[in-house]
């Protein structure tokens, strides 16, 4: 089996946690066997935000077919 | 004094601050004079979980008796 | 346009993310244009704390006044 | 020439060769000007696995038709 | 709003700034939405080159439509 | 004698030397005693800029006064 | 569940992944529930070797019982 | 040949080295075969210490019997 | 509490734990509330130098009032 | 003692170990007391190559005579 | 084939890709096979200095004849 | 002005500080304009040693004459 890692950076204004499940959740849309993820970097957004934006950058893993 | 640093992983399908609570826990069972942790990694494992896994390596430190 | 970047160390007994609100909220009190800030380093203090410490280095980032 | 590189995970119950080479095979089947290939990380999956499984993480680079 | 960033490395035979703005114009040609980069390594290529080759590995970020 | 770092991002739409030389510039205006720069990272900001903004971490270090 | 790392080095005169069994079978003598493991630095011994000496750490992932 | 690593944190109020002499002679009196150490941090306890009190965390690795 | 970190470099003919004093005792000069430190880098100058002079450049935390 | 490093790549069209031994072996032809050699890179070329080459960056450590 | 890599610090009062050309130039005045180079660092000279110097650390490999 | 680094390792049963001086003392003895040192990585050798032998894995930085 072969693995393929993309690199996502998930945001929201409610907390780091939201910030990786918003990632995910736009990989899981369209990709099949997803398996694991890995935090890269957190950040902050403030200027130009009207809230604090949490963003996280994260390596997800999927499963290729065959 | 000397202090000794164990690595554990924690794990929760809650969030990463549960992970981190999780490993402490299971640290704190065993061991005295558990003094501070540090992150190293975090992951989450979901092919093979019914529900996201969020998953922190934590370096434990505590006092060893002399 | 030049920014300067200050290393700060936010601390919570609720959670990281408090931790790190903690950092930018005492940044915002002094600072204009805070731009972005990025996790450098998570930690628990517990030797000395009647409660775990969430502690989160943070480097905060603001412009300069020309 | 602009190149652009893709982040694989090849397994093998062989080697660590073997799983690099299971990552190119792959990348090769799909990708015209496979070009170079960086060792990222190396692990070996046991728990689940009938027998050790050892994986690689690969950089794999290859050229962009203009 | 979810980011991806690709890898990629541009290449100019007058400098390292040149290689960037290749690498930036090839993506820009391609993606909507390109927001930033990140400088990641640079090396010069020189055996098989008639003259030196400035080579520039950037990550690219993007937003990703809803 | 003991030297304080501070750490500055300048931007240019020129290039990253000028992005470098924009906060070697502004540090020199309000410090005496400046003595060297050490490059930590290199970004292009994208969205939200008419040109492409070159943007260029630096740590700076100045002679403090006895 | 919460799992440990234990931190081994593997040696062989044969070959890398040599090494790394002989720290996989060490563990697996003493230790239940061994999931992973990460290769963390390769090194070859040979001054006072007869013959060069594989040396391999590698970081032991074991599932504590509860 | 197996070896296994662990990791200590010495203190002293004398300096580093006596710090790192702390943590080695704390490993021997418990361990046999103690092979050799790698600093991995040093740093200085300020606050709570009525001196400043040396910290030096150190890799300590030593033979496994077969 | 809030602890802010500033990055100074101590410089001694004498020695590396004595560069380290000298940038801590630098900063309890003019800092309140000095609670750690962390040893970044160990250079030596030589070139324009009498004597060998031991450079140690510490990041060093304290407690910023309410 | 004072030890000297230098930095090779081996190269090898049969495995990564065969890349360092490639190395060893030139080190081993023109230095005297080769001690010990450390991993640092390992990458494949394709491009420009019948088969692929396996490449290994050691740095191979000599004792220097008095 | 085997590669040896050494380090060199280029220097220049124009710009960053000047100092890298300087080291180049320097290395392919002694050296044959001059194959390719990566950066290391980059810092700015001041203190002492007329101009400031841009200093740039690169690895330079060169190919060993058999 | 181009520099070029070499990699040494002290060696010393004193201290860290002797271990480098021993690694400069050597360095200087066949080497001119020797400039500057950075301390890479501090060691402790125990088996094999009737002492303990601290280690320290120097970069030392010299002139190279036009």
């Amino acid at each position: 089996m072969v693995y393929k890692k993309i690199d996502l950076v998930g945001t929201s204004t409610e907390s780091f946690d939201d910030a990786v499940d918003d990632a995910l959740d736009r990989a899981e849309e369209t990709l099949d066997n997803v398996s694991w993820a890995e935090v890269v970097e957190q950040r902050v957004g403030i200027e130009g935000h009207d809230d604090r934006q949490y963003q996280v950058e994260v390596e997800v893993a999927f499963g290729l077919d065959d």
